[in-house]
């Protein structure tokens, strides 16, 4: 375990369970409900160690994860949240290597997510309309050292993507529905798309898009955290949850060749077999549903 | 795109939603509900195609995602479902250059996740007690290509671990709280911790088992897929659903420094502030909660 | 406790959870999975008795609650689930004495659901357009002896209600929208609509009716029922659910005065404040909200 | 419709969906955030009007339902919430002329939902060990005009009910499972037993207790509410939810001879069989699983 030096980002988690955040600087001093903790403190140990306020009260000093930072992110808009954001990377396929496009960039939180995915071969291209959003987005991915991985541009997306042939795109805005013609023409045929919208509405005007222009596999989705207290004398799920963030959208893209599949049945049929019957990589067919 | 060879992997996505994953083999043919293809109208074209059986019926012809391939793995057992795996990768904070254990191997689901997410740098060790097991999980990743970036160890690990100093480790067996000790010697101070349980009773044991060890940041929490019917006309949940895959242990491994922090309240301040305030993650402090 | 008599019905509940239910006849035969149990070994001696088959095997020989009487209903469409129904009885403000109407009929289960809380007092009446529904309907009402609270009519409610001033309405129909007006001239000012529909569409086009015609305190909500397995030792839920019955409308009559109140923001300011404070129904003023 | 007279409950709805409970008194006036409306305007006149504040702002003033009042008690302890209530009236069984037990009282929100539902020729006894909690129970069934229908208890029911051969008994109470051998006493055979309890903890205890006992019929379920924005152009789930108000347990009391049935199986046998096949509730035989 190396030990921090100034600049690093460090996670320190409270006796009640409250979290702060900080770039280690020397000569900074952290501010907390149960007293104060300087920087110095923790630059140049490892972290992974306990420190103490000066009113004795114990912080444990941890490296973030990639969860920790998602959630702390400065934000000037609503940003996705991890919970979608580690199934969204299964579902469009993100690895070490890949190409791949989104828009907008918005606070930055899902260019920060697929650039650490897609290193150190890969690389992420995100569009953004708004400067100021995307001057925050540049400014997140950047504090967490992931810019060399990302390529922001400054454009209205109506007029098209630059890339072509790209492994997946993301489309995180108001009205993914009209640029679903700029992302046929970005992404290879059978490439993977994604998409967040929070209202029903919108998963109808996607939908009725995707269908029209020759997406296939297409599905729609909603992924609900529960946590629980974790008190192993009175276990049971916190009082109030965030119940809604929004509807996922996956679909492939227009492949090779005319014809287009429905939609209907895809999710269901998946749904229905999945855990049903032992299912086999190598095998020549595998049929999942009845 | 390049063009599909023998021993590539080919999803067939059917008109009415029923996937078949295939290795191109020449001269072998993939029999469907729907007719027949022969595996070389696929070897030598790209994918993203659309083709067509002998009764004229159209599939798509695509590259499997890491999430299609999950779903269809040969299992001997109950596999993790790419919901709870794609969170855990994120909570674990698993990613390109990262060392990982994990116990046991199961039929590899998790196993090929985190080979995939380390890539091309870091290391998965996974040991497994059940020689079967282990046999399955093995020609899973290597059916995957995963192989180099995976060590398999037939051992119970109540005798421990052989690695220390890892970044993350995550337990899919039984009884989790009886190897917490072996955790804690393997892990780095302040790493990750994981385990997936599908009973509340081992929940309790769980986390009364982190709390004597000094585990820190303790969390409880579950995930609910939800899938729709993808109709824009009558856009509605599916019927049924799997409901319950098993509930998320977190936790950070204990810190150098003697104290231990209550677990009760991280989750619930956690949950209640996350979108109440814009959060900023150079800031010198940072107080989540109320 | 009576004694049970011919043409009651009983629940016998198996070793397994089996469920059957009879109505009991003098020489007829139980065939169950686990043996045989003549009726006659239940007439004439009270229900709360296990009983054996000819195989030696226990059975729990009960008296049916609504609730499970609601579940055996012979049926011919899709019923209402009693999750929703009792949700429903609440929220309209059903109970003993109450004039209640409600379209269609479809197999009785709301129907019976309305007349056993309305009982003694009240009454039911319940259009059917489809005269094989209304006989099905009628027949359930009539086995549990509800007849005398029903009102059956063969009727398309398009041409209205024969009631006036009635305290509720509920409509369980695939366009609910096309009744509003027909509802409004039905129910006294301010009473109580509510409705079920399976898509979003059908919530959009009914919500877009409401407000139009003035309709107040208009809500949308969703009940989830999530089931264990009833196993001390390995508590957790059950894998598979049913996830989606229907989203429930609700929605007050317009009322005298030519206002209309916005609907958007009440159920929203409800979910927000109902559990954070103390509330008081002799208070003069009682804001729920922030 | 009646004129409202001084004594009634109204339920005053504002223009963003606020509500105010008052009960009519000649001369005061209520004070909201968007003017004041005296008692007066409402005297004298039929509810379901459109009234005004000094402001000139729109009010419904409206007949408050049972599902109002109870949201709007005046409480000293978490009350259940509506969902449960309607549910758990429906497993019960509760109807008119049923008699029922409660313990405790709390706030009165149960005994209010059970005494209006047994009406009119019923009764509930309701035992509450604290004098303040019955205190205010009484008083909010009292001011609601259900006083005749229920007896109060001050008693520990350790010591048993006075009552036997009731029909169904509700614990709402720390422990129930303390209680399990005087709620048999009181029950009749194969009568209705219920409860709720916050945590997994209190659900594997009661689990215990009911399976040792001879209970039968025991089912574990939790009911989720998931309200929406009822915007038709917006239409989606609101952000935050309560998650969490308890887990429901029931259980048919033990019947008449000696064996006692397994519970395991019963609520799955339940959930797999219900939607997929027509049941008849005069048929011979049932078999509701495969």
């Amino acid at each position: 375990m190396p030990n921090a030096q100034a600049g690093d980002l460090a996670l320190l988690y409270g006796p009640d369970g409250k979290r702060f955040l900080i770039r280690l600087q020397p000569g900074e001093v952290l501010h907390t409900h149960r007293g104060m903790i300087p920087h110095d403190a923790l630059i140049g140990t490892p972290l992974g160690r306990t420190v103490y306020t000066h009113l004795d009260m114990p912080f444990l000093a941890l490296e973030p994860s990639l969860h920790d930072l998602l959630l702390k992110l400065r934000r000037a808009s609503q940003i996705m949240y991890p919970k979608d954001i580690g199934y969204v990377l299964l579902k469009l396929n993100i690895s070490s290597g890949k190409r791949v496009i989104e828009a907008g960039s918005g606070s930055g939180a899902m260019t920060i997510a697929l650039a650490n995915a897609i290193r150190p071969h890969g690389c992420v291209v995100s569009y953004e309309v708004r400067p100021d959003m995307l001057s925050l987005a540049r400014k997140n991915v950047d504090s967490l050292g992931l810019l060399p991985y990302v390529d922001f541009k400054l454009r209205d997306i109506a007029a098209g993507f630059d890339e072509t042939d790209v492994d997946a795109c993301f489309l995180d805005l108001r009205e993914p529905w009209e640029y679903l013609e700029q992302v046929r023409q970005a992404v290879k045929p059978g490439g993977f798309f994604g998409a967040l919208v929070p209202t029903a509405n919108q998963v109808i005007d996607t939908l009725t898009g995707l269908q029209r222009l020759g997406f296939g596999a297409i599905e729609v989705e909603e992924l609900l955290l529960r946590p629980y207290k974790p008190v192993p004398g009175r276990l049971r799920p916190v009082d109030r949850i965030v119940a809604h963030t929004g509807y996922l959208i996956f679909a492939r893209t227009p492949t090779l060749g005319e014809a287009t599949l429905p939609a209907e049945g895809a999710p269901l049929a998946n749904a229905v077999t999945i855990p049903d019957e032992p299912l086999q990589p190598e095998s020549e067919s595998d049929p999942p549903g009845t």
